[in-house]
Formats: C-alpha cells, sequence, structure tokens
C-alpha cells in the first residue's frame, strides 16, 4: 500500500477577445515557487474529491457556484517532486464577468489565452491540453456553450463561441446547417434587434 | 494533507446471450469477505494509476491487451470501511470469447448480467450504473462496438450491439438510418452470404 497524497486541479475556462483564457495562479510556496500553475491543492480528510475542487477554486480565485466537471485523474508515479501525488482533474466554463480574486495560497490569478501559455508547475501543461481536447470534443455533443452564452443567443454568437474552443474560423452557412442539424439547439419566439438586421434568437434544447 | 491510500476498480463488460454483462469477483478478504466486487486493488508505489488498471485486472482475471479507459474516480469520504480511500475506476469491453481465471485475491469470477447483478461491495453498485451510462452515451458519438465486433460486420450484428447496451429493442429501419446518417460506419465491399440472403457488411470509419 502506497503512501501518497491526492490533490485536485481546476482547468477554468473562458473566453475574451474571442479567444479561449485558462485561469493561472502564480505559486507562493515550493515547489515550483513563483511559477504559473492550475488553482489547486490537496483534499482535506472529510471531504469528497468534488467538494475539495469546489473549495479550492473558491479559495484561490474567489469563483463559486461554477459548474465543474470531472476531467481525468492523472497518477504518472513521478509528476510531483514532493513524492507520490495523484491529481483529479476538473474543468468548468465561466462567463468572463467573473471577478477573480487572490486566495492565501496565490500571489495573483490571471487569465492567459490558450496559445500564450506562460511555462506551468508540474504535468499542467499535459492538463490543460487535455481539458481543451474534451472541450472540443463536447462541441459535437452537447451543449457546452451553455455556461457561456446567455439564455437566448444568435448563432453568430454560438459560432463565436465555437470558433474560440476550436481556435479557428468557421464557415457560417457550414455551422448553422450543422448546428442545426444536430437538434442541439431551438429558435426561441425572440429576435435581436441591436444590429442593422434582426436576428433570430435562439435556446438549447432541454 | 490526508493520509489516504488509492486503488483502482475495473468494470470490464461484454455481451453474451445478446445481453450486456459485467465481471465480478467474489472477494476472500475482508472487507467484505464472500461478497462479489469488480475486480481491482491498491495502487503500488512505481506504476502509474492506468498501469495498475492493467495489472489488477490481469492478476485477477487473466485478460490482459485489452482497451481500458478511465471512467471517473470516487472520492466520497466514507465509501470504504479502511478508512479514506479513493478509487480510480475503468471500464473496458471484451468479446465474449476472452477466457477467464481465478488470480490470488478473487475465489472465483464470473459474468452477471446487468439486471440480475448480485449484491457488491463498497460502491460499486453506483460505479457499475455509472460505466453502463458512459457506454450509453458513447454509442451516440463513437465506434463503442469496436471491441465487440469483427473487423467486417453487418448491421444487424451492429444493431445487437446497441441493443445489448441499451438493454432495449430498437425498430431496425430507425437504427439503419441514424446509423448512416452519423457516419461512424461504412460499407466495405464484401457481403455476408451465410444467412438466407447476402447482407452488406461495414466497418468503422478510421
Amino acid at each position: 500500500m502506497t503512501k501518497l497524497q491526492i490533490t485536485v486541479d481546476i482547468v477554468l475556462f473562458t473566453i475574451l477577445e474571442r479567444q479561449l483564457h485558462v485561469l493561472l495562479i502564480r505559486r507562493l510556496a515550493e515547489p515550483f515557487r513563483g511559477s504559473y500553475a492550475l488553482p489547486g491543492g490537496f483534499v482535506l480528510e472529510n471531504e469528497s474529491v468534488d467538494e475539495a475542487a469546489h473549495r479550492e477554486l473558491r479559495e484561490e480565485t474567489g469563483v463559486e457556484k461554477v459548474f465543474l466537471e470531472q476531467l481525468y485523474t492523472f497518477g504518472e508515479p513521478n509528476r510531483d517532486p514532493r513524492g507520490r501525488v495523484i491529481t483529479v482533474a476538473y474543468y468548468a466554463l465561466v462567463a468572463n464577468s467573473h471577478i477573480l480574486r487572490s486566495g492565501t495560497d496565490a500571489a495573483d490569478a490571471a487569465w492567459f489565452a490558450l496559445n500564450k501559455l506562460p511555462p506551468v508547475a508540474f504535468d499542467h501543461q499535459n492538463i490543460i491540453e487535455y481539458a481543451q481536447q474534451r472541450l472540443r470534443n463536447k462541441l459535437d455533443y452537447s451543449n457546452v456553450g451553455f455556461e457561456l452564452l446567455p439564455e437566448k443567443f444568435t448563432l453568430t454568437e454560438l459560432q463565436l463561441v465555437h470558433e474560440a474552443i476550436l481556435g479557428a474560423n468557421l464557415d457560417k452557412r457550414n455551422f448553422r446547417r450543422k448546428i442545426l442539424q444536430q437538434g442541439i439547439v431551438e429558435p426561441s419566439k425572440e429576435w435581436q434587434k441591436t444590429g442593422r438586421k434582426p436576428a433570430q434568437l435562439y435556446r438549447f434544447v432541454d
């Protein structure tokens, strides 16, 4: 039976300036002191792993009541210089209006575009890439944009979410045909009238 | 920092007599001695969590070289009477021709239909249900039948796999239309000629 510790790490995504961003904190403690890392920490004795993920995110960033989904458990023997530490990774999406505050373990927290990440501690680069891949895969079969859009949205707004997650521009006509075929969204009875011409508002199918 | 242990548990599925079955072993050790449980055990010091899953499956059932996918990490504080034990669950699908042998920790291993499970140890009932749900969800967007079918197969054979996983009969015409629309399978140039009339053989798209 191995003496080990278990942590949680959270990949928190948002979209800023049409680009997918991830939240990183600067580490105040060794190892990797001064480096950027995912928010996270050790699972406490009387909490579930899921509870630990919510608590660490709240303590380190001030982000609360967010939809967190378990991503993957990373358990390579030498992934942490402190010894055998297995981490359960989570990911979440938030609208960019969330306000971040630094917690006790982190000097500061900041959003980084996925294509401009600084060097990160531990195997967190792997974890971020894994989370990004999961997010991309989910575009095809789920309402992954739900957390990032208002209740009713135009297909242009939805396309911007997809483009940010994919890191690529999409053909407008192909995108609309594919989305409407999938049956994930349906037209509402309302129209957005802020642009030059009114745009149909859609919503995710329950 | 919590003193804890980490285990792996494997939900191994097969299809027997058109029904989804799961492999259970009878526990030789406390706790839950004599009860059925998923194959699994403690992660050792110098192996990754994925390696532990392959090793435990091999040791307890003789099943090797199988495609294992990480399912979910179950970390409720009181899920194991021995103390804080977090388990990383995996699932896999095997064709039913695999031969099982009992290992050192298990008195015997046997296949059970999902609708006729005996009482199982720990939170393994939850884990099995979670794995079954994942499998059902994957039918819609992946070649989940790949491990269970020969390289080329008829749509009737594919339908039997879907019916076993869903635990329900499907309408033949609707099933075929939906499968062909999804683009997961494509016709091969061969036909199966064992039945009364030849049937087109399909394969999964790479």
